[in-house]
């Protein structure tokens, strides 16, 4: 079930295909390799902003070069090339077609998280066989599936389960930096991606939502208990939003997978609706609260912090939300990309040390 | 994104395919055909009843004879077999693969409601370009997909949905006799079929729970939009439960594909925790109150009725039953097939009319 790449990515120098879409929040999936795999992101393909660094568009990422064109970004000497855009629905359009056509005759190995597979396209697989490139589709999942069993992770770890207010609002990112200040901690955990930007971080997952419907929390139970093994802890990227119209059937069978032990809430202090929706954001002791109605038939689950995205606020503004959120919810707070993710992680080693097992 | 059959199904004579499980919840697909389609149920196969009819095993189906292998179905002339079991996770046995192999060289059609395609199966695909068979693969859905718009049905019907306590309780029969009542009183009313017993009596739909995860929402809001065209109502089958630790996801993606203007919940009397897991299921009026609590931040979504199986109880004890669940629900209940949906029906007409769009 799980999905591991062809070929080693880590350490190899790579082009985030973003182009028209970066730095927007469709282009996720670059940016989170910006922020984690920095030294190896070596070079961006977006015309709009052509001539710039990243550093200029992002305020991080160095002085990575963006390029209108992979003839340009040749120049740079990528090995990889990832898809680095995480469009609504998941397609692919013909210009990033031609850019993924032209990075395989350029030698590159190709990462792609779209729902459309680029190994099922005739001339991709003909461009492939030429240049001995090869491509991970990270979305790609077994047509097999089982039935989840209720009973989330059962290798002895305990689970905690990211969940957001709306999806894009950071779920991967909050699940990351908790996993690298409970590294830094000397806790012994692990992360189990569940979707494409996590997946090619952690070079291995499941794509949940691509998964056929009836075998969602199935999915989600045998990645918990493969990332599970011989660890105490394992952090779930969640996938979604329980408020969500088009993504909330992922998102629940998601939990119902991971039996989480307790949760993390993620939040856009800039966001008040659902994007591309017209659904409003209960107030967050609102949210948590319908999380663990929604889990109350099966297990009761605490909310162990609550993750701002702040970066639309200044310095001062922000830890004012902070404390204003800590007093609504009662639980510990913070801005994990920002002022680290130290109270949090607090939380969760408190939920998981009241409530034994 | 309709599936629809190569084939007619209606007026034609029908060989159920049981074996083992007849008449058990597994066989429900063989069941719903008898009931709603009886003079066309020519003959039943299932080893452990053969040389019993239908009546003396199920109470209802008359002498439809039971036999015991396909050579012996053959003397009822059948022109389509059903695979008439829906297993766990939808696999296909040895044994259901060699009768149908029999089947399908003795001429008949062939309907599956399996997650195994028939027709990806080559030693199948050889045995019916011999014969002239066809198969409809009920589950076989598109792999493309759209996301749910959360719009529901936007044809001007308004739609109304069946949710449960668990899966296997009765939500198909409940919206087919439904749509039944509403057909006798003159109601400008369709129905859509979102699971394998429900499409093969409607001869189309969409099995959802085959659907890649991202896309339930969007296929049933295409089905729901399908089903509505030049109707007042539109019934639309649920899936799953929402308390169900292997297909809860399933049930929210088309609540919230569906966006229903009212819900009818469907409860078996007999079940006390969801079947093959220990999840005790709550107090309807709790069950009922969670459903309203999720569609909340979409849309307030009144309970119409609720729609009990009461076949466990003696005609006495199952009126009893009615009314207490009546009095704690503030609704109103009864059971469809041994009563008739007219009370139901009743609450569903009050719901559409008190609450104008």
């Amino acid at each position: 079930m799980l999905n591991t790449p062809p070929f080693r990515i880590k350490g190899r120098k790579t082009l985030l295909l973003a182009d028209g879409e970066f730095p927007t929040a469709k282009a996720k999936t670059a940016v989170c390799f910006i922020r984690y795999r920095e030294k190896d992101a070596a070079v961006v393909l977006d015309r709009g902003n052509a001539g710039k660094t990243v550093f200029d568009t992002l305020g991080i990422g160095r002085n990575i070069p963006i390029v209108a064109t992979v003839e340009e970004a040749k120049a740079f000497h990528p090995e990889i090339a990832i898809v680095g855009v995480a469009p609504r629905g998941g397609h692919l359009d013909d210009i990033f077609r031609e850019q993924i056509l032209e990075c395989i005759d350029a030698g590159m190995d190709i990462i792609s998280g779209l729902h459309v597979f680029l190994e099922d396209d005739k001339e991709i697989r003909e461009a492939l066989s030429k240049s001995g490139s090869q491509i991970w589709d990270v979305r790609r999942v077994s047509e097999e599936g089982t039935i989840a069993s209720g009973n989330g992770c059962t290798t002895g770890a305990r689970s905690v389960l990211t969940v957001g207010t709306d999806c894009g609002v950071g779920k991967m990112t909050v699940t990351y930096e908790l996993y690298m200040e409970a590294v830094r901690r000397g806790l012994n955990v692990s992360w189990a991606a569940t979707g494409q930007t996590g997946m090619i971080l952690r070079e291995r997952g499941i794509a949940i939502d691509r998964v056929i419907s009836d075998f969602i929390g199935g999915a989600t139970e045998a990645l918990v208990n493969l990332e599970g093994v011989g660890k105490d802890v394992v952090l779930v990227e969640g996938q979604g939003a329980l408020i969500h119209p088009g993504y909330a059937g992922v998102t629940l069978g998601l939990m119902f997978g991971a039996m989480p032990d307790c949760m993390v809430l993620v939040h856009d202090v800039e966001r008040d609706k659902v994007r591309e929706y017209n659904v409003e954001i209960p107030p967050l002791s609102e949210v948590i609260r319908l999380h663990q109605l929604v889990m109350a038939p099966l297990k009761d689950v605490p909310f162990a912090g609550v993750a701002l995205n702040t970066s639309c606020l200044g310095e001062e503004e922000a830890r004012d939300m902070i404390r204003t959120v800590e007093k609504e919810t009662g639980l510990p707070a913070g801005d994990m990309v920002r002022f680290g993710a130290g109270e949090v992680v607090d939380g969760i080693v408190e939920c998981l040390t009241k409530k034994g097992r």
